[in-house]
């Protein structure tokens, strides 16, 4: 697994290990993971999310199967890391989790195949699409509503294409230890294979860009002084508390 | 007027003056400005779009007055600079050119109010906010439609805020040197301040980062080979083909 660290004032990317991280610069040094600052695990240029991926939360919703994806994006300025705090805005009254299975991007790439998708991904973390559920619905656009500054966490590390196969892994959030959602990523009605094609076919994708794949069934509400974590099996628990 | 230039390899910011470049570097060598390639004259991490801005546009497309800003974005990676080519996608058999006034940020900032909304600005440009109307209708969030690479030209320059007063300036459009809109920033149902104030209340604002403050009437489509002006009065004229 790959994450980025903060050490005193130095930034950098490091390979995790149990409790040592390897650092990639610094001629491989290593520290106590304890020691160091856990930072997001990638800094997207942009976010892209898509609408309505998983089959079991269409039918929860009783709305009809997308035959194309729907996109939306959240700005970086949104992203935080794990143990960041998710600040509740005084614009809502309603803060929803969303858990999902993030793609990054490890190489600039626009109109790829689905059958070359799998060449231009780094890896895969968590990512928790964190939305004003009454500004969602006020608005009809998304934007305002997954925009705001730390509505974006993400981590806690990367884990690289070559050790995790999204087609059927577990992704569950909890609110204070207790179980919200959770389904498996065999449910996805677009894969990551095509929503890569998708997107791709629309505009550039950057190194560290951030795919969002969607939320399984069971979404609701958190309140101030939640403990809100985001698990994928094969990659780990993105927990944030909410102020 | 600033504007950002390329000369062989090097990418520099400089001031316009007629037809002379004064380089922010180089120790304010000058060049003439048909020996340079023009920019984008920022480089945005974000693109925030409004909605539905202007009494007119509204009143022409019958709809009420809203009592808050629409917002949606536009990736980084849609934008081009002047004489730069719109991409007529192949996903959309029906794209619009839609005249805007942008503001252009000068200093990363958060909740600030409409009072010191000027502090923030560095200044003024031309962007045309290029939609695939059909698919706008049809995904119903705008942000496919709105993000396709190409989809966000501005510039030629950057008017500083010293130098423009934004609250009664015609904006235009022309396709193949007829007019098609043409309104006044009089008309702006949220001006640039009360924008900046709700944007800012959202998210944080990085140097760079542009608003389009909206679309007046008389939105239209583009065909292959026509040539697209957005004109707006004290800055000049953005010009893009549509291959």
């Amino acid at each position: 697994m790959m994450g980025r660290f903060k050490h005193g004032d130095d930034i950098f990317y490091g390979t995790v290990s149990g409790e040592l991280v390897t650092s990639m610069d610094h001629e491989g040094r290593t520290f106590e993971l304890s020691e160091l600052t856990v930072l997001p695990p990638a800094t997207p240029s942009k976010i892209i999310c898509i609408g309505l991926n998983y089959v079991d939360h269409a039918i929860e919703l009783d709305m009809e199967i997308p035959t194309e994806p729907v996109i939306f994006m959240k700005p970086s300025s949104a992203v935080i890391g794990p143990g960041d705090r998710i600040v509740y805005p005084s614009m809502s009254q309603r803060v929803d989790y969303e858990a999902e299975l993030a793609v990054v991007i490890g190489k600039k790439c626009r109109n790829i195949s689905s059958e070359n998708a799998m060449d231009v991904i780094a890896g895969y973390t968590c990512f928790n699409d964190v939305t004003a559920r009454d500004l969602q619905q006020k608005d009809g656009q998304w934007t305002r509503a997954k925009s705001f500054d730390t509505f974006a966490p993400m981590g806690p590390f990367i884990v690289p294409k070559e050790e995790f196969y999204p087609s059927d892994v577990n992704v569950s959030s909890l609110v204070n230890g207790e179980g919200r959602q959770s389904s498996s990523t065999s449910n996805l009605i677009f894969d990551i294979p095509h929503l890569i094609e998708f997107i791709s076919g629309i505009m550039t994708l950057e190194i560290g860009d951030v795919i969002a794949t969607g939320t399984p069934p069971g979404v609701g509400e958190l309140e101030r002084g939640d403990v809100v974590e985001v698990k994928i099996e094969g990659i780990g628990t993105l927990r944030n508390e909410v102020v």
